[in-house]
């Protein structure tokens, strides 16, 4: 799938995934079209097709610039300390109601997976996706058992549990507006951090 | 929503929600037609179109019958003390990948939950069946905690936590069959539980 995308330069690859983005957040996957990503960035229908050859491999230019950009937000984040850093990472990950961009994009990201089964053009960079957020909670939490600043627990295990909760989050408190749930959540997983400190 | 489909007798009701829930299994939301759950029962789309106005009115059917149904599962657990029931529950909320049939539905309800934010036929169902969700779970928590089972924690987050968790394995885990990440998420679950006894 990368290589769709790595074979546009990066110029016109970062101005149509920004323009997908935007649709998305807008119109949802199912109602997207190329004509709703062309009015997102000045290009046309036909400019999109000279560098992509379908709406969803300029999705797969999104979802890979998505990627890469998340990756570089959580491995910049300011704290050195393990346990800051889980924090930090899990206030990225856990997109706020309010935050309506971000909750837009996360909701358009829950179809798109929902859409996987079926669709092995998405699959892969949602892959991708999923395992970059996984890999970057596992060596947090790695960093801070051997620091002896979490105890020693399953770094794959709570990987696994924050980005499910934080992904989960999208359904009853992004989409449908829960918003005690949502606060709630805040809390426990807070406490669940607390809980994995030495 | 619910007027809409308790206007419909109970036998057309449930043979047409059991249509919905295998049709919306094996091809989603997006593809799903009237014509796709007719043939799911022995109806003609006139039939469906007697007792339902609209495609949405008979996924609100099936929500519904999914709710009440999760919502009976959840109350006749077998076990009697509340850290057994939690964990039987959870083993309900979180489906495996091997479980096809409740794998793909929850996928197409991942979907659904898509499209809350553009639709407002869907959501009403959504939210009850989360609300209900969320309901079991804190009920749950809290007699344990009244009981002394579970030490002195919010109910309403460790059910918003498990909820989201539940929830948000349907991506990585059923939709892009990520295993690993599936049996690693299962074992911190279950610490998390283990975590919660007094």
């Amino acid at each position: 799938m990368t290589t769709v995308s790595d074979t546009v330069p990066s110029e016109p690859k970062a101005k149509i995934s920004t323009a997908v983005r935007n649709a998305l957040a807008k119109h949802g996957y199912a109602r997207l079209t190329t004509a709703k990503i062309a009015a997102e960035c000045d290009m046309t229908e036909a400019g999109l097709y000279y560098h992509y050859d379908s709406k969803d491999a300029m999705i797969v230019a999104f979802l890979d610039t998505a990627t890469g950009f998340l990756k570089r937000e959580l491995a910049d984040l300011d704290a050195k300390d393990p346990e800051t850093r889980l924090r930090q990472a899990c206030e990225r990950l856990f997109v706020t109601y309010d935050d309506e961009p971000r909750r837009r994009v996360n909701i358009a990201v829950m179809e798109l997976l929902s859409h996987a089964p079926y669709n092995e053009t998405l699959r892969e960079p949602l892959l991708d996706l999923e395992a970059s957020n996984l890999a970057v909670l596992h060596d947090i939490v790695a960093t801070g058992i051997d620091q002896g600043v979490f105890r020693d627990t399953a770094p794959d295990g709570v990987a696994a549990f924050l980005l499910a909760a934080a992904n989960g989050s999208t359904g009853f408190y992004l989409a449908l507006g829960m918003e005690d749930a949502g606060a709630d959540l805040h809390d426990a997983v807070s406490a669940y951090i607390d809980s994995l400190v030495a």
